[in-house]
Parts: C-alpha cells; structure tokens; sequence
C-alpha cells in the first residue's frame, strides 16, 4: 500500500540531496549506491542504465531503501522503503537530462555513455524513517 | 576473507564523508541509514545504540554495506560490502566522541540521550564498488 511521503521531510526530495539506494544482491546481501532521484507525487524515480548492478538487482527483488540527507543539516534525513513497481526505457533519456538539470544545474546529462540504454524505476513508498 | 580498502578511494574514510548504511531487516528487505563512521586499519567502524533497529539487524543478520561520496565530488564514491564481526560496548562512549570530534569538531557527542548504551560495530570490508 503507497503511502504519501511525510509532510514534515517532503522538501528533501526537491533538493539537490543525493540518495543512498540499497538494493538485494542474488544471495541476499545488501548493496548501496548513492543516486540522483526525484518524485512525480506518487513515487519516488531513479535513473540507471540496462545492465548494471543495481540493475539486475531490482529487476531480480524489488525491495529497495533509499535515504537521503537535508544537505544544510545531515542530522535531519529521511529513509524511504519501498518497492520497484514499474521499470520502463520511455522517457528515460529525458528523465536523466531532467536529473542532470536538478543536480548539477545543466541541460544534458554530461557523463553518457556510447550505447547505454537508460532507464526509469519507479519506486512506491511503503515505509519511513525519519529524524530531525 | 577480509579486504584491503583500495588505495585510490582509503582517503574518503578519513574525511567528513557521511556513509550510508544498510542492514537487513527480519523479513530479508533493505534498510538504509546515515551514519558517522572510521577506519581502524582492518575494520570501518561504526557507533550506535543498543535496541535500535540497525542495532537489532545487524545482531540478527552480520551482512551489510556502506556507500560513501567524496564531500568534493559526488561522482566519486566508494561501497564497502561487508560483514559485522564484532559487537562491543567497551569503549564505544569514547568512540562516539571521536566521531563527533572528526564529524562535528567538537571534543564531546552532542546528541547523547540519558540512558542509551552505545555499541561499537566493526565491519569487516569484503568487496567493494568505486567510481571516479
């Protein structure tokens, strides 16, 4: 069940704040990767490219965790567990392009690489953790 | 087997580097937390206090991983996968206050709550993922 992404740490998510997304390795051990996201009002999208780890990780387990840190005040963060539930290549180069644009304040997503096949995860918030 | 930190990214344990930790939790999903942490020349260590919920995973289930940014450069960063091997409380009051004074400056942890017994995890690295 989606649950809304609470009041009082919304804002974290507009912010240039990167994300920690853990994701299930095949037997079962955690990896975490720090990410660029954003939220459409529903849920929580990150950008990566066909075939990479974390990749193969949630299309294997959709059981993430993302956390992200205020960048004026590390205290204040907040976690969001979820799960993957669309993955989808449309509109993923525009969305990384939107993403470039929300963290480093370009037009382009300057690190591209020839042949890499972007894609979108679309993350539902199930949980929370939050402090500060 | 434990693993050597990889020369070219050992420095960003020695800075502010906030790292992210995930643990797992009772029923195999990801959890994911900032926190401080330092490099005893074999192990990363982190502080916590006792019953709470990345306390209670990591005594549940040892295997874990943390991602770290270089403060500097965001596209750099490092992923240690590794496992808890030990679990101490001597000397995690004094350790707390280290990692205040390597996070925060300051000779003694702020954020002490009356009552809360402070726990030393040491993390033995196992793999790792690096970028930049």
């Amino acid at each position: 069940m989606t649950q809304p992404i609470p009041e009082s740490h919304r804002d974290i998510l507009d912010r240039k704040a990167l994300a920690h997304l853990a994701t299930l390795m095949p037997d079962g051990r955690p990896q975490s990767t720090p990410v660029w996201c954003d939220f459409d009002g529903t849920h929580v999208r990150i950008n990566s490219a066909k075939g990479r780890r974390k990749d193969r990780n949630m299309r294997r387990d959709p059981r993430v965790s993302l956390s992200l840190c205020d960048p004026d005040n590390p205290f204040r963060y907040l976690e969001i567990r979820g799960e993957v539930v669309e993955i989808t290549e449309d509109g993923a180069d525009e969305h990384i392009d939107q993403l470039a644009h929300k963290y480093l304040g370009v037009d382009t997503y300057p690190n591209r690489r020839a042949g890499e096949v972007r894609v979108i995860y679309k993350i539902a918030p199930l949980g929370f953790t939050k402090m500060g």
